[in-house]
C-alpha cells in the first residue's frame, strides 16, 4: 500500500476539468448537441454534476457525469476484491460518461476515470483508481476500431508498455456478456485496483486515460455521422443496444455499485440507451455487415 | 416438509395443457395474434416449448413458455430461503408468460406457476410450489384493477380466506422497484415455497392460479386493445416499459435464476419488451393520465 496521503483535492480539480472538455469537445460536432446540467447532492454527502444531451443532432442521447459520493459502509459491489473493506467509510469521485450517437455507423462509446478512497478516518486510508474506456459498434469498420484502440495504447504509455495489453485483456474479461456469450464491443482498456507504484504515478496514468478518450473517439464521429442509412440498419442499431442494456444492468460492477449504494438512479441510468429492442431468436443474414459485426468484431481480437 | 412423492408426472402434464390453453385463448383475439413454437432441449437434462408471437396484431410481444430442466447444483437465486439446499440436485418445471399488448390502454401482463424439486435422489426430497400473476398498466382504470384483484382472489379460494390477503402483499413487496421507489404494476398475486398441508393441496392451488390467468386478462384485453391513442400515449408505454427491462434485469428472482442456472437465454429474456426507451429525468404533467397512473395506481392499494 502506498504511504503518501491521496491528494483528493487535486483529483477533484481534474475530473471536473475533464467533464467540461468532454462535453465541450463533444458540442463542437452538431450545433444542435447541447449539454443541460443538474447538479444534485448525496444523502450521506458529497454530490455531482450530471450533463446530458437528448435531442435531434448527432448524439441521440449522452451523458457525462461528475460525482463525488460518500458513504459510511462500503457496499459490497466495490470490495469484491478487497473483503477485508467492507463496511468501511468511503469516497467515490469520478466522471462516467456513455454517449448513444443516432447514426447506426457511428459506435456507442463509453469512458469512466475513478478514485476510490476507504476508511479516511483512518492512519492508513486505502485508495486505488479504476476506469478505461470502450467501443460497442453497430457496423464493423476496421480503421476505427484499430484508431480506437492505437489511442488506448497511447494512453497506457505513462505506464510502461505491458500496460496496454494488460488493461486491454482485462476489458474484454470484463465487458463480456456470459450469458449470450458475446463480447459487448470491440473493447479498449479497462483497469481497476491501481495503486502502485505510488498515487502521483497511478493519479498521471488516470489522467492520461481520461485526457485519450476525446481523441479516441471525435475521428470516428465525425467520419460516420454523416453516413446514409435506412430502417435496416437503425433496427439493427435498437436491437444491438438491447445487448448494452443488458450488459449495463445485469453485469456492469459500476452500475451495481450506484444502485447498492442508493446512489442517484437516474444518473447511474443515463447510461441506458434512449430506444432499444428485442426480439426474439433474431439471427441476421449470412454474409451480411450485419452477421460480420458479430463474426468479425464482437470477438477478442489483437487490432494493432 | 411433506411425507408423499411428489407427482411430477401430473404436473407436468397439468402445465403443458396449460400452456395450450392459454395461447389459444390469447389468439382468439385477432386473426393476425398467432404463436410459433420452438422446442429446445437442455444441456444438463429437461428442456422446453417455447411459444413465442410478435406480429401485426393486438399483442405486440408475447411469450408463453413451458420448461422443465434438471441439474446437478441448484443456483444461488433459488436457494436465497432454503440455504441448506444449496449445491443439491433439482429439477424445475414451470409455465411462464408475459403478454406486451401493442396499445398502450392495455396492460402487460405476466404469470408464472412451477415446480421446483431438489434432492430426488434421496429419500426425502424436497419440494415446493411458486407461482402467481400480476398486472402492468400504462394508464390506469379502475374497473381493470378491480377486475384483475377479483380473479386474484377467486383464484386462492382453494388455499382458504387469507391466502389472498397473503400473496396480494407478497407480490406488492416483490415487484417493488427499491431504485425507482416504485411499483412495478397494480400487483396481483405471488406465492413461492409452498408446500403446506400436502402435496395434493399445494398442486391444486398452483392449477388454480394457472387457470385464472385467462379469466384475468382476456376481458381487459378485449375492452381497451381497440381503444385510440396516438404519439403522447405509445411514448408513455416505451418508456413505462423501460422500468419493466429494470425490474426483470437488476430484481427478478426468476430471470437471475434463469440466467445463473444456465438456462435458455433468449427464452428467459423473451420477457423482455419489443420497444423500450429511457429518457433523463422524465416526469409526467401535473394533473395528465400519466401522472395520475403513478400516483393512483403504481402505489400498494387495496383494489376490492
Amino acid at each position: 500500500m502506498a504511504n503518501k496521503a491521496p491528494d483528493i483535492a487535486a483529483v477533484k480539480d481534474y475530473l471536473m476539468d475533464l467533464q467540461d472538455r468532454i462535453c465541450l469537445g463533444l458540442e463542437g460536432i452538431a450545433e444542435s448537441d447541447r449539454f443541460e446540467e443538474d447538479t444534485w447532492s448525496h444523502d450521506s454527502g458529497g454530490g455531482g454534476r450530471t450533463r446530458v444531451l437528448a435531442g435531434d443532432g448527432v448524439i441521440e442521447k449522452g451523458g457525462v457525469n461528475f460525482s463525488h459520493v460518500m458513504g459510511d459502509k462500503l457496499p459490497a459491489a466495490a470490495t469484491q476484491m478487497r473483503p477485508e473493506l467492507a463496511g468501511k467509510s468511503f469516497q467515490a469521485m469520478g466522471v462516467s460518461l456513455v454517449i448513444h450517437p443516432r447514426n447506426p455507423y457511428v459506435p456507442t462509446s463509453h469512458a469512466n476515470v475513478r478514485l476510490l478512497v476507504a476508511g479516511m478516518e483512518t492512519e492508513d486510508p486505502v485508495w486505488w483508481f479504476g476506469g478505461g474506456f470502450d467501443m460497442t459498434p453497430y457496423y464493423g469498420f476496421e480503421e476505427d476500431a484499430r484508431h480506437w484502440h492505437k489511442t488506448a495504447v497511447a494512453a497506457c504509455r505513462p505506464l510502461g508498455e505491458d500496460a496496454y495489453p494488460r488493461y486491454k485483456k482485462w476489458c474484454d474479461d470484463y465487458f463480456f456478456l456470459k450469458h449470450r456469450n458475446e463480447q459487448r464491443g470491440i473493447g479498449g482498456i479497462f483497469f481497476d485496483d491501481l495503486n502502485e507504484p505510488d498515487f502521483d504515478t497511478s493519479f498521471a496514468f488516470m489522467q492520461s486515460v481520461g485526457d485519450h478518450y476525446l481523441p479516441a473517439f471525435l475521428p470516428i464521429l465525425k467520419r460516420r455521422q454523416g453516413l446514409k442509412h435506412g430502417k435496416v440498419e437503425r433496427d439493427w442499431q435498437l436491437y444491438r443496444r438491447g445487448r448494452y442494456v443488458e450488459f449495463n444492468l445485469v453485469i456492469d460492477r459500476g452500475t451495481l455499485f450506484g444502485l447498492q449504494s442508493g446512489g442517484r438512479t437516474e444518473s447511474i441510468l443515463m447510461s441506458l440507451p434512449p430506444l432499444a429492442s428485442w426480439k426474439y431468436c433474431f439471427t441476421p443474414e449470412p454474409g451480411s455487415e450485419e452477421e460480420r459485426l458479430l463474426s468479425e468484431f464482437l470477438v477478442v481480437r489483437e487490432w494493432l
